[in-house]
């Protein structure tokens, strides 16, 4: 795909469709992005090149409103159990941003462990980032053991500091709600520090996802604050070793539907199935709420048959969100 | 309604769809019952006889395949909380069944809390019910704390010895399969003792039950053995107080569902539309999944206004799992 394809795509875009930024501010329901990881860091520049190149090419017949790029962490701390894929470092993904996707016309959320980072880089990436192009999602520590260079709330202050402007997103953890029952409320909080959307992490357990959501929106009535938008992730698992890695990433799946994959003759077209049931499900669930909600497609999987399988999907999300153009 | 249209739509059936005891037997889906308590102990016999005859004529239009009469244990030593209504003894449905449903033309499940009965007054009932009107759902002790007369297993083993030909059914809990995830193993035992079926808990939580029934399929396929019939337990609920009474039962209601019920305008209509949804979802589940199944509609409250809501979520359910005549 040549470059003047896109230039006209996210010209058509403009005229139409507001940006990802305002559709987040103004708590649009509707939003939707593709996630993936940027390449890894041993990888060569030309490869890097190469890479940009073809992630924009497969995305450019989505209607996509942004793209997620993750900043992936050695979570090893989290969890001792063997990782079923193997942790290699990554770019970073502002710097894949910044460098690489310059054919790229739509937002890109940056994601940051912000943990990574030292105070005056976070400091710098923040000053320079150009809220026009990019957006943020901050992610603390993946243990309360694991030492940081910068604390969330920290990073959130010097957000407000520097960049206002610059809007940022915070995760929302499903599993931290089944386990602690209280991630609607710490929702609420990273709300009050600055966070103007909210990233789930791959979901599989819908109906705990639902009671999330729920006592968040019942939450926010009660604490008169209006709710800020959730983008619910959804990742396909085409084999039983994504399946593992699904699991070591920590995402929830409810026995029944781990039974189904596990006995299913194509576990890729039963996952693509309830991705899509589950994209519908949520949906209405939040429109009957009133709930703002959007949706966030990636592949957990770098195999080439699950990532063409998440471009599918999201196309597929995007016509059972029915959002409007 | 007079006694002759009872004969005639009893006729009918007789003539189209096989008796419960060959539904259940012969492992088929869709088996549809109404379940209710008998009155309470103090009530007169004249009483009792215009409870019986009210009963009937509100289940005739209703194509069910047969009535539940639960046994009513006092369980206060399950849960130490207020009840949220006051525990009356209730008249033993074997006496209620044989005494007074005469007027009844199809099969009747007595529950039994075995429990609560001496070995030889199980014994004389287990000699004398007729096995063509009467089927059994044994009931084990409400806590493992509870003194009993005569323990679960030895129940089975008397019906075993004394009326093999009488059908007896175990009950399954989704609530207990959270708590201790071996329940489907259990219900798996139960069938080698000799149940040909199995009765729910009232079923708030949908994901669950369909994790407990997906475990126990394949526990079957493990075991080699055929999977007997689930009957799901759907009731309404109206109000505040008999959610509270749901809870108190030890039903699980997922947090999304309470939340939606507490704050709906009218609960009950809310609570039709989600029972009518969980008929929906658990008979395509099964059906996909090659699981014989069926329901057992109930109201757990008294109030005339829930009665009738269950007598029309009846009807639809019967619409719903789409059943043969």
């Amino acid at each position: 795909m040549s470059d003047e394809t896109v230039t006209s795509r996210a010209a058509d875009a403009t005229a139409g469709r507001p940006a990802l930024q305002a559709l987040l501010t103004d708590a649009q329901s509707g939003v939707l992005l593709f996630g993936i990881t940027p390449p890894r860091q041993s990888a060569a520049p030309d490869e890097v090149r190469q890479i940009a190149a073809v992630t924009i090419a497969r995305l450019a017949p989505l209607d996509v409103d942004g793209l997620v790029l993750y900043d992936i962490d050695d979570e090893s701390d989290r969890n001792l159990d063997e990782r079923p894929f193997p942790y290699l470092p990554t770019m970073d993904p502002a710097v894949f941003q910044a460098d690489y996707l310059a054919g790229w016309n739509r937002p890109v959320v940056v994601y940051r462990c912000v943990g990574k980072y030292l105070e005056a880089d976070l400091r710098s990436w923040l000053s320079k980032a150009d809220s026009r192009k990019v957006l943020s999602v901050f992610v603390g520590a993946s243990s309360s053991q694991k030492a940081v260079h910068t604390g969330l709330p920290r990073a959130h202050a010097l957000r407000q500091e520097i960049r206002p402007d610059l809007l940022v997103g915070g995760v929302a953890i499903t599993e931290r709600y089944i386990r602690s029952g209280d991630e609607h409320l710490r929702i609420v909080a990273k709300q009050e520090k600055g966070c103007a959307f909210f990233v789930s992490q791959v979901i599989y357990d819908v109906d705990a996802t639902k009671s999330l959501v729920s006592d968040y929106f019942y939450a926010c009535l009660e604490q008169k604050v209006a709710p800020r938008p959730i983008l619910f992730t959804l990742s396909v698992c085409g084999s039983l070793k994504t399946l593992a890695f699904l699991k070591w990433l920590g995402v929830g799946i409810p026995r029944w539907l781990e039974n189904t994959l596990r006995y299913a003759p194509d576990p890729l077209a039963e996952s693509y199935h309830h991705c899509v049931v589950a994209a519908r499900e949520l949906s209405t669930f939040c429109r009957r709420l009133g709930m703002p909600f959007g949706f966030n497609v990636e592949s957990v999987s770098i195999r080439k048959v699950e990532i063409e399988a998440s471009v599918a999907l999201a196309a597929h999300v995007h016509a059972v969100i029915d959002r409007p153009p």
